[in-house]
């Protein structure tokens, strides 16, 4: 079922620093909707080139909220197979600050990643301000942009779309975000709302970004509205971005409203330019996401389960903290090649937990981010091999 | 000044498990009391040979309480240069257990540390639990052991000497500790009883090791007072340990009481025994301590430290989170080659310490550790070629 893609692709382009402007290339697509998968989707494999190197999608992206992907160091997260990395740019702004990371050289350098990088708008984070102490907000939105406190020392700062994009260029990610609002995903009124700022910011986004080793996503929004997907498809199309996220989903709706999003909206959305589904998610999301068109995932699940003590494996999550594993001297997952289960038995994680060692949150997010990253890395070789199909099914088959 | 020891070396010989027995092998003495030293001592470099392998001497171990060092992965540990980890009886006597420990193939395969290891008897945390709630003492001492409530949960235990010995053979570090009590340091009285107890209590620990793959090491004890510490090394002497360690200091006496107790000890101890000084300690420790012929330190110093977002150099304690590290581009330490020298800036540094990263622990941690095994490394290559005396009169004059 593999479909070698025949599109003319563009070749590297050099900007003014000598660096290749990011581009997508897309090697396989896999068509769904057949009798055996039933599913409206197209499971694709690429990659995206950027300054800091190849990316191969689809991808993970492990979290670094304030640059650091939590207790891991940047050799760790090579070990366990990431390739790119998401920071925060709400967070950064607001600590250390954007402009004191440009003056270090840019956050790759500041926190030692060399490979590729993506940074969020910071809209988010922002958007999920809405309760401060006494009930007061801790957000104020119009049609120019965001006024906010930060919830680290209550001082006040605005986000406006041509500040996001500056912030962005600032920290020098190899992906940016244009600045969206971000509704209660089953609010219609509030979403058509929220639509015509999310449309009028990308538009100011897209004039104010100037960075050429730098591409920036669009994001569709329109909560679990059909119609508004749809709107917002088409009218960020027209935009013309390099590459489209999907916004405003694992917000709180159902698995199964994601999904039907996710067959509405990636349809509308232009073949060769990459696929981000922001903040998504389990093995299930990976495997249902590939399967409906995402090219790019990212998630802080996997390290922020892991300071809690759960252990994720492709089926199930276990709390590596129950008192059954005390004396268990098998790894975490027999069929898994991480450092930690190589090295170390399910006794004495949960030893390290109980004791309240770093050390515990350390190798569960070794172990978290292996088992997702070696996932996606099998989901894309099964799409280059045309068996993607086949490989969803033994997945799901595996959860029985 | 270098002189090849000439005293005839057992060869190693093979116990029942077919491991050998631990041995000392001395390689070279530089001795002092001269003009340019003025210090009553012998610097010496070794070889412990150990069932896990060789142990140069002299060496600094990291502190691992709960069977980690704390906010490192064992390969970290390997990668700062770590040759030698103590483990803490007391802690992990209460938790997880020695038995289970025991159960799940001993200390080494339970915390994945292959290298040589060292655990101490309890005794010091046991004497420490001073102060309970309300008063009330957690601890009771009498000739026969020590009955003692744990700090995680109330409960009550009781250590006597054949016991320590047995949990630290359950454990199976490659040496083991005497249990002793630990006495005040200026306490004159104090010192003479509890010094009554702590060389019955060796004799008897001496008399229940039968683990042949482990050392048993005495401990000399005294206080600061000269004539009890000469007493405890000759009657420890008698008793012809493998090893012997030299407790009770850095307990809170002056540098000066500590270095002129070790200047009375240590002629006292077999010159053929590695002799360890516990607890201890910092640069200047490390220095002075080998330039009165100690072999063995641990420190719980770069670890803790680590995690209070400080950073040793051979000159200085930096605390990192200072606010005129806030730009700094620079890496910790310029002489550095540690890797988070090698690859964050100090500014990187502050941000994860003032933004509560873990990440913080661990590169302080690396860099602590990597600070304190090159310097002991430095000090083991100066005496083999001859060179300490100028080496520690260079280390001090770079401290000017």
């Amino acid at each position: 079922m593999t479909q070698s893609m025949d599109q003319e692709m563009d070749a590297p382009q050099k900007n003014g620093n000598g660096k290749a402007r990011p581009y997508f290339e897309l090697l396989a697509v896999e068509p769904g909707k057949t009798a055996a998968t039933g599913v409206v989707g197209r499971a694709r494999a690429g990659v995206l080139h950027t300054a800091h190197g190849p990316l191969p999608t689809p991808i993970y992206a492990p979290v670094g909220t304030q640059a650091t992907v939590k207790a891991l160091t940047p050799r760790q997260l090579r070990e366990v197979g990431a390739h790119l990395v998401l920071a925060n740019t709400y967070h950064l702004y607001l600590r250390p600050g954007d402009a004191r990371i440009a003056a270090l050289g840019g956050l790759h350098r500041f926190m030692a990643w060399d490979g590729p990088m993506l940074t969020d708008s910071g809209g988010f984070q922002v958007f999920s301000l809405a309760g401060g102490e006494r009930g007061k907000s801790l957000r104020t939105i119009d049609d120019d942009g965001v006024t906010f406190r930060s919830h680290i020392d209550g001082s006040t700062h605005r986000f406006t779309p041509e500040r996001v994009v500056e912030i962005q260029e600032n920290l020098g990610a190899d992906i940016a975000m244009v600045l969206d609002e971000c509704a209660p995903p089953d609010d219609y009124e509030y979403n058509v709302k929220a639509l015509g700022r999310t449309h009028a910011w990308a538009e100011r986004c897209k004039a104010a970004h100037s960075r050429e080793d730098q591409v920036l996503f669009g994001i569709v929004q329109g909560g679990v509205f059909p119609d508004l997907r749809a709107r917002s498809a088409s009218f960020l199309f027209d935009l013309d971005f390099p590459g489209y996220a999907i916004g405003g989903l694992s917000v709180g709706e159902s698995k199964a409203q994601m999904l039907s999003t996710l067959d509405v909206t990636t349809p509308l959305l232009p073949e060769d330019r990459p696929r981000y589904l922001m903040g998504v998610g389990t093995p299930v999301d990976l495997v249902e996401g590939v399967a409906r068109g995402i090219d790019i995932f990212d998630c802080v699940l996997p390290t922020r389960v892991a300071r809690n003590g759960a252990a994720l494996t492709r089926v199930e999550r276990l709390n590596m903290r129950n008192a059954r594993f005390a004396d268990d001297p098998a790894p975490i997952d027999e069929a898994c090649g991480c450092y930690a289960c190589q090295h170390f038995s399910r006794a004495y994680i949960r030893h390290l937990i109980v004791a309240k060692e770093i050390l515990a949150a350390t190798l569960l997010s070794i172990h978290n981010l292996y088992t997702m990253l070696t996932l996606i890395r099998e989901i894309r070789e099964a799409i280059l091999a045309g068996q993607f199909w086949e490989y969803r099914a033994a997945f799901w088959e595996a959860r029985k």
